[in-house]
């Protein structure tokens, strides 16, 4: 294979390329530099930064009137540090320029003993508007909806919308539908734009609009709204009231990013770790977040090693056993997270029901049985050439089939009785999955050992 | 909170549904509510259903030509069992009705010993296309691209190109971009058909393309593409080759499903798993997918269990040994994992390169000596109450330590090292690592349990 040629993207300018041009202190070839950054490309560029060259970088913006389209793109566990640097005035100035939802994240990534006296300083409506858009809750569509939408008559002919449409002048880069609304401003349908160029110039908008249009209300969570968009290829998804009051839009690009959060999270939580702990997370706050979960495990470690105290004897008598406990526990953490991992996985993508549900955990228990099965009848012979004992064999063998099963049964049902009592599948359960196949493990080697004992000396 | 409205979405049928009517055996009633089912919703409910409902279901799609529409949106894992129950001259009939893209996809999931026969029943014409496709590699861009798309004349005005449009009658539902070419078929620029609505009648293309459009060559991965889609928020993308000439487009639709695979790949890999083993595989292949795995595990597991048993002695000695060994390996894995999943993810999202993986590595190391000293602290504290042994409180402390100081740094570097290396970084690292930080923890504790000997006793 040739090497492939690159895809053509907006000019790469390296952390390292701008770190050298601040240092040169020639404002002016910094600001030729960023005009040439894409709003995508500044997180990157500003995370490697100091707080003195982020300053110097968001002063420029500020100067050149690119502050608001550059800073609502920021990856959010940016933004605390970047509005380190930044005044209060500006912030409130930055503000007012980005939409409703880009605000709202914008908000939530000013420091908090900040948080509320930038607030007041906004403009009365601003602050109305703010507050009406807190009512919904936190992840909900109403948060994450734009309220700068198309709206058209549905008397109107296509000709007669491409001229209004013409009207405003260029049109927000997120329009690619247009909704048709009644008098009381009730969603009757959607026109996809391209559908409204194809048409015959006389024909009517209610001819032409999708009636039964996928639509959400506004308290549904962004990850269900993102699983509509991306089962029936949306581009975008009216947000509408229990009246059917039309209240915003939410867009394909902003779908994107909760997956892709979405992802992170899951991958994240089943590993115990808290969604601001990236990879360059300064090393006290990623300390910080993964403490209770490192303290929990340590619980649990020590709770699961009682289990083994339990078994001194047996241990002092046959030290073999101490050797090939951690080979049983370990199978059998590993059987539990591949179920943990295809059950939370199937969950949020939405492929599982309870009642499915039901039918997943006896495949799990079944594969986790069988897998138990070869990989006890490996252990049983590998242990049996080693320790030249082949009832410590069997001892292996019945102990890494019960705890395999176990692996499964736990892996699959934990994850969704915790989605079932309406929690979240993939945080806690690792950790009481991890916990219960261990204990078990232990037990269930060390028990049959000292059942077996005589015949094991 | 109020219970939130439900979303509005296609009508909900349930497999029980289904499976009722079926059983039934008027199928005028099936075929009523199957015209109901909204493409995407089709996958769920024939998961669900025996070979014999699938074909009947399959049967009644054909007999109203909506097979190919229906049929296209399957995920893939469902297409082997689904195809099964449909004939040769029938699968040639669906390839013929549906764009290239999926006519790729739609061969893939055709069962091996079918698959040649089924291709050499197509359309000349067809075989072709076929060929000059799969001259791309697997998962490239030029796979996934579609080749219908609307190409402008740069002199075109802005109400030519509606009216050619128009001309053109309703348009493919994925038409979002038209796309100006010179008369060599190379990309001169693209116009957002939102733009072309907004501009004056008269205004020519050529003055309202995006002349810099980010674009893609047909080698790329198509998961750089989604990368590329998702930070610039596009909603298509262009792939051109070399000499720029269009070759195809790819639409944000399948970016999702691009996303959305990934993000399941790098979970699954890091679990071990393979992609085809979802929930409701059959336990036959989820054992067969899952057993390389575990025996790889399982040959680690006794590898580490071997350092053991290097300190039999010392076992013998103070079982109070083998009783905290668990612990200082499981913390030693939790750590590994925590550091191993924020590096890949970070891998997979591009937030990282090989210079700032270097300072990761660092951070990673440094923050699992705090846990270690954290958790250390903890256990010495523990392990002194529980055993009344301050000595073998220090040794856990020391191990603990150094296990979770060298967690980090495998969790880092080895999927580092597998990225620079041109493989999977997830894929390998789980094994890889856990097996270092188990056989490192057990030295650790047991070395330094035998050099201290004479206090512990």
């Amino acid at each position: 294979m040739a090497t492939p040629s690159p895809a053509q993207t907006p000019p790469v300018i390296t952390t390292r390329i701008l770190r050298r041009l601040l240092a040169s202190g020639v404002h002016i070839r910094v600001e030729r530099m960023l005009e040439k950054v894409h709003p995508a490309d500044l997180g990157p560029l500003l995370a490697d930064l100091t707080p003195d060259e982020i300053r110097t970088v968001i002063d420029l913006l500020f100067k050149h009137h690119r502050a608001a389209a550059m800073l609502k793109q920021l990856p959010p566990e940016l933004l605390p540090q970047v509005f380190e640097t930044v005044s209060d005035t500006r912030l409130v100035d930055l503000l007012c320029r980005v939409e409703l939802d880009d605000m709202l994240e914008l908000i939530e990534g000013i420091p908090e003993d900040r948080r509320d006296a930038v607030r007041t300083l906004l403009p009365d409506s601003v602050q109305i508007e703010l507050r009406k858009a807190e009512i919904y809750p936190a992840s909900s569509a109403g948060r994450a909806m734009t309220t700068t939408y198309l709206a058209l008559d549905e008397k109107m002919t296509a000709q007669e919308a491409i001229d209004s449409i013409r009207a405003r002048g260029d049109l927000d880069e997120s329009v690619f539908n247009l909704y048709v609304i009644d008098e009381e401003k009730r969603l009757q349908g959607v026109v996809p734009i391209r559908r409204l160029v194809a048409a015959p110039p006389d024909r009517p908008c209610h001819d032409m609009m999708i009636r039964e249009a996928i639509s959400t209300p506004p308290e549904a969570d962004q990850e269900e709204v993102a699983r509509l968009v991306a089962r029936y290829d949306l581009l975008a998804i009216p947000v509408i009231d229990v009246d059917r009051t039309l209240l915003g839009v939410i867009t394909v690009d902003d779908v994107i990013d909760v997956i892709t959060e979405e992802a992170t999270e899951d991958m994240y939580h089943l590993a115990g770790l808290s969604e601001e702990d990236r990879v360059f997370t300064k090393p006290s706050l990623s300390v910080r977040k993964r403490l209770p979960w490192m303290l929990a495990n340590l619980g649990t470690a020590f709770a699961a090693a009682w289990v083994v105290g339990l078994f001194q004897e047996e241990i002092e008598g046959l030290v073999a056993l101490a050797v090939l406990l951690p080979v049983v526990a370990g199978m059998g953490g590993n059987g539990g997270i591949q179920t943990l991992t295809v059950i939370t996985r199937a969950i949020a993508l939405g492929e599982i029901e309870f009642s499915s549900g039901l039918r997943a955990v006896g495949k799990e228990c079944l594969v986790g049985l069988i897998l138990g099965a070869v990989t006890g009848l490996a252990s049983a012979g590998i242990t049996t050439l080693w320790h030249g004992n082949p009832v410590l064999g069997i001892v292996i063998f019945v102990a890494m089939v019960s705890t395999m099963a176990v692996a499964g049964l736990l892996g699959a049902s934990v994850p969704l009785a915790l989605k079932a009592l309406g929690q979240d599948p993939a945080l806690g359960a690792g950790v009481v999955v991890t916990f219960f196949t261990d204990a078990f493990g232990f037990f269930a080697f060390l028990g049959i050992a000292s059942l077996l004992m005589d015949h094991l000396l």
